[in-house]
Order: C-alpha cells, then structure tokens, then sequence
C-alpha cells in the first residue's frame, strides 16, 4: 500500500542518516539504496523542495539531511513524496453527509489514521545503523 | 493507501449488503455506490472469480452476495481485487537478508500488519444499513 516512491524516499533519507554526514552524489545514494538513479533524482528533488535533504552542485558537491535523523519521522519523509491520503469529505459527494464520514469511509480513514501514527512515531534514526546491513551484521537486522 | 479498485470494491459488496438479497444489476450498484459502471464490471467480475459474489445473466438476473454480510471481512474484500502487500523478503534483493528484514521494511511491515489485522476484524455487516446514507438518516453516520 506504500508507493514506489515513498519506499524509495525512505531507504535514500536512511541511506543519508547512516555513516559519515559529508555530502554524498546522487549515484552513491542510488548504489546503496538499490534505488534506480533516474528515479532517485525525482525522489531527492522533492525531498529538497520540502527542506528534508540538501543538494549542492559541482566538485565536492552532493546530498545531505538537513534535519537531525532523531527529529525526522517515517511520515515526514512519505508526506513529502507521496503524503498519506486521509478521508475528509464524503469520496461519494454526498451533500448531507457534510463533513460526516459513513461507517465503511470512517473504518478506513481509521485505517490510515493508524498507519499515519506508526510513521508519526518512527524516527530515522530508529531505523539507521543496522539498515541495510552488510554481512556481519546481518544477524542485528533479524 | 487504499487503491481506487478496493475502494470501489467495497463500495459495490457494501450496496449488495445492503436492503433486498434479490440480485441487482450492475448498472443499479453503479448508481447506488457512484462508481463508474465500465470500472465496475471489472470490480464485480473479480469479485466474482473471488467466489464473493455470483453474477447472473439474462432477465432477473444481475449480481448477489455470495456471504452473509457477518461472515464477510473489509480485507477479504480488499485482497479479492488488490491484495494487501505485506513485505516478506527484503525488498533491496540482499541475499544476505534471507527472510529478515531490516529496521525500515520490518516498520514498514508492521504497518501493513496494522491495516491487515483492522480490515480482518471488520465483517461488512458492521458497514451496513448507515453506510451510503440517506437524508434522515445521516445523523446516525456521524
């Protein structure tokens, strides 16, 4: 139910919250994420227009969180690519159902409210160290 | 989260629920539940193949519920037309991963786990009688 590009914006914010903070090119994040370049692009693009990462161009240049990996949650990062459709309205169009939801649209917009709190709840850095682990550390990912 | 098929599955197996078990057509649950008709009868026809409702051709005939609302589950529905995709392999193809996940995709599994267990525990009898709401009895959506 997660898109492609949440998915991809989440291993990228992860991939730049583990290890050394220097800047790092949008091909060394597309190698360790496992994410194809083109698309990572797009992802970075919109996670620097909504102030998550940073991208400075030419020699020296690259890719860097801006905020803390411990002040940044699950949801932050998926709201700014592809944000978690709540139901406000009546997806009927229903005039007298106002700002009501019937049972079935109240059931799964609970349904997403819960997701929205798991994310809200999970920060990066929760999530960064063992994360795309390499051999010996394998066994810390089980 | 929730794909327009899903939602729109629901929506039809929600108006079958609802009022007389005679069958109904298509074009009827089109109207009812305000989905496209051409979209549902795709929908309708993978809810059928599904064995959760049987369609009938020819004068009187049309589409019913094959189960009692009360043994009928949100996520049945759901995973009929557009399954819920839980993550059971590491998504990034790290052999050294076997069936573990890492801190990120175990998160992101548990979200959807969180989904799975609250569309499982919602049988569409719950979902009817107030579901698309009508005039007087709007109030009683809220």
């Amino acid at each position: 139910m997660l898109s492609q590009t949440a998915e991809y914006a989440l291993r990228a914010v992860v991939t730049l919250a583990t290890g050394r903070p220097d800047p790092r090119t949008a091909q060394d994040i597309a190698v360790e994420s496992r994410v194809p370049l083109d698309y990572l692009s797009k992802v970075l693009n919109s996670l620097a227009r909504a102030g998550i990462v940073s991208g400075q161009r030419g020699r020296g240049g690259g890719f860097q969180s801006v905020r803390p990996p411990a002040e940044l949650t699950v949801l932050q990062v998926v709201n700014a690519v592809d944000p978690i459709q709540r139901i406000r309205t009546c997806p009927l169009g229903l005039k007298q159902h106002g700002e009501h939801l019937c049972p079935l649209h109240r059931k799964l917009d609970d349904a997403m409210l819960g997701v929205e709190e798991a994310f809200g709840a999970t920060t990066i850095e929760s999530l960064v160290g063992k994360s795309f682990c390499e051999g010996s550390r394998c066994d810390v990912a089980a």
